[in-house]
């Protein structure tokens, strides 16, 4: 069961990883060729030469035209073939499939499901990316080796954060404070605040902080996969109300989670902060403290992903903490199947009678 | 078929390899975390969280528990879980499975089946290892990439010395000697002496014999999977009789056969002589050779591993020296037949009646 | 569906990679282990002992005999089991399959298939082999993991070459060239003439061409898998009918694809040329040309090969081009089909009656 969402916005790299080569890439099993066409749109197609199977990626380009690299046959932007060396006639069974591809803030997104369906509001944005009183850094493509569900529902899940990063993210006066869950929408929030505790490592680092603090977590998962994760702390002497953390040292850590396939994903992270702007050197210091957290998070995720796949006597149980995992699987589960199934419309009359 | 009898003690590995470090090991196709506690015992443990089945062994010890590396889900050396971070209730399910262990004469054994059925009693143990006239000696845990029955029954299976070791356990005065086999309770044992020959190169090298000698070899496999190889030489002046061979120069070379899984095997081995009591350097010597020989067998029988793997046109076939093997092969069958079904016991009346 | 013609001469090396030494070769599948005997012949023998299935090549020669590494279980060249130790008799069905076995100009062919159906005439010649005014030259062995249909429908395919191949073999001339094809008994035959143009880069090293010329490229594929490229360049300015090219610098690269497994192949490749008589420096110069031309094919055919692994959603399309390969990809398929089922012969009367 690969549970792919396909009808979604994936993020497929950074702006800067393409250009005029021809680049592929796995999305959800998909096999696609990307490559920036001359306008400057980046381009998406179907990574498999309807004649041999040869990939397209193999080829080379001829304008904005990809060649197939065995018999020569050539594509489009839009995936229709131009050209079969040794015949006139182009037959309209021999194209591509091209993928709706959107590019905002420096970040490329692919849709790998029905074109048609493709929503290009439904792109994930935020104010913060566009706004200069907040730093925006875009950070590493993380490539674990799990299902892509194991590695978002990790994004929606506050309680792991004192067990795995206890010397980055977390550290003990958290372990027993209870989660919040809550949704909106097509956002699954969980969060808690630690109240008048030892400042973690990440902010003795960055907030200058060295008596107790007010420190927040809030964990939002925008269905499928993309996660915003906004945590900072405040002197715990302002008693800060929820709604005032601006006013804090605030961080959001942005993960964009793409599955590849049923054992790989990646994940593109970044973050944006409220401190420290233009600071080159403070966000070199943060990608490093991120990619020791990250590293911790992908031992246990890869791990899991090899137990998984063993035998298993007994079904796991599932404990207070999982509310946020829990009402995250769900919700994909609804979207795979109505992905799934074709739904005809409601009836027009009640469909359920009650007898006396 | 795995062909695994899990109601068994199996070696996990010599006393020293056990400390305070979560150590995981896979025994019948079980994943399990060993460790030693406070008070000396070793545990073993059932390598995998019952919520989201991350293995113990990436997690750490507290104090005799062992606290899982993702959420905190924390275990005691029974397997009882004794914490779940984020509530107060413990529910009955989340446990892990805790095998029954035992450890003597500087041995570790696990009992990967039902652990009500553990015998204590009936661990492998033999006098000498105990008897401070003969020198034990613990060699290597040797990996091989085979099915654990084709270990086992080479260690049952004199005719293969000739061929396999030519240079240090055999010679081809050997070739056609006859083998005996006898079962007596849970031990098969075969063997053969030859009488009035040159020595083989192990007993030019430790008993000092130039001229001919009488040899033996006892092959005695206590099921599943404990091979003890009773051999030595005597001057043949002497013609001794069989149970009078404790006169002459006597090795025990013991091989505890441990299933992994259904390719892979360790066996540990060691050895245990009335000759050279104390001698290091002998010890040394005598590892070196059993280096030697054992990498013989293990070649072979990781070849045979890939061939059997292939698709069979024909059965293979039986020949006379395969009486150990055949008996031993038999004696599994039926101990798996045995743990795979319920015996609900004897009728109270004959059950087959016959007519007239 | 592996498609594999098994009666059939395939090519296992060159004579010189066969000697005294025991040498372990997969062809169609089959397991073989080939040695030359003392007169002289390449023996060729399952490589797989009827007793507990070790490969014998992992045991020894006694002469011409084989002995298994494990119990000694020997056979002679014809397969037949001519010791058992510890045992009198020798079981009928204890014995291994012998193939047979041809050599001929250097090159050893083995039959994989039924014995008694191995044509010695059948085995794939052709007369400049062995004519003075030829120059014969073996070239490698080039490992490709790939079908064994996708590498031998390359060498019936000269569309390719202007894509594949466009500084060695082909260049953008020949890109719109149309492909002839015949077939004449086990043989089927496309070739293309590309008159009055550039030379390529072979002919420009080796034909010593600077002005146009008439280049042709005929593609024999003898069934199963055994092709011969022949191909070469004259002065335009001669005009040549076809049946003149021996007039001109004239190549035969020669491919003998042999089908390992499901997933490998081994093309073993020579050429045969009427120029540069006794050249061992042009030779090599060809040899090194020719390993950029293959493998570029090599990278093309094995990434075909994982993407053809790959679920597939459309069927490949077919076009003008594929006209060689479509007739041998539907002979292999008739000579499967044949292989697969036994023919009893015609009917007496005719089968298909119509009633007005």
């Amino acid at each position: 069961m690969t549970q792919f969402v396909r009808n979604a916005w994936y993020v497929a790299g950074w702006s800067r990883d393409f250009g005029a080569a021809l680049r592929p890439l796995e999305i959800t099993g998909e096999h696609m060729v990307l490559y920036r066409a001359s306008d400057g749109r980046v381009i998406a197609l179907e990574d498999r030469c309807p004649h041999r199977l040869l990939p397209l990626s193999k080829g080379k380009r001829i304008g904005d035209t990809v060649q197939c690299g065995y018999h020569g046959m050539t594509f489009g932007t839009d995936g229709r073939c131009v050209r079969v060396p040794g015949q006139e006639n182009l037959p309209a069974s021999a194209y591509v499939a091209a993928y709706p591809v959107e590019e905002r803030h420096g970040i490329v997104w692919v849709w790998p499901g029905e074109p048609e369906k493709a929503d290009r509001d439904a792109v994930f944005d935020m104010p913060e990316l566009a706004d200069p009183s907040w730093h925006v850094h875009q950070g590493d493509a993380l490539h674990i080796r799990a299902h892509y569900l194991n590695v978002a529902e990790n994004l929606v899940d506050p309680a792991h954060v004192s067990f795995v990063h206890p010397t980055t993210l977390g550290n003990a006066a958290s372990e027993n404070v209870p989660v919040h869950v809550s949704t909106s929408g097509a956002v699954i929030t969980a969060w808690r605040w630690i109240r008048d505790a030892e400042p973690i490592g990440f902010f003795k680092a960055f907030g200058g902080f060295s008596g107790n603090v007010d420190r927040w977590h809030y964990y939002h998962l925008h269905l499928p996969s993309t996660a915003v994760i906004d945590f900072g702390s405040a002197d715990a002497a302002l008693a800060l109300a929820e709604e005032d953390r601006g006013q804090g040292v605030r961080i959001f850590a942005i993960h964009f989670v793409t599955p590849v396939n049923a054992d790989e994903t990646v994940d593109h992270w970044m973050h944006v902060r409220n401190t420290a702007l233009g600071d080159e050197a403070a966000s070199a210091q943060m990608d490093a403290m991120f990619r020791v957290a990250f590293a911790e998070d992908k031992e246990i995720l890869e791990a899991i992903h090899v137990s998984e796949a063993r035998p298993q006597r007994r079904k796991p149980v599932r404990i207070a903490i999982d509310k946020g995992p829990n009402v995250y699987r769900k919700r994909i589960r609804d979207l795979v199947e109505a992905e799934a199934t074709e739904d005809l419309g409601a009836p027009v009359a009640p469909s359920f009678i009650q007898h006396d």
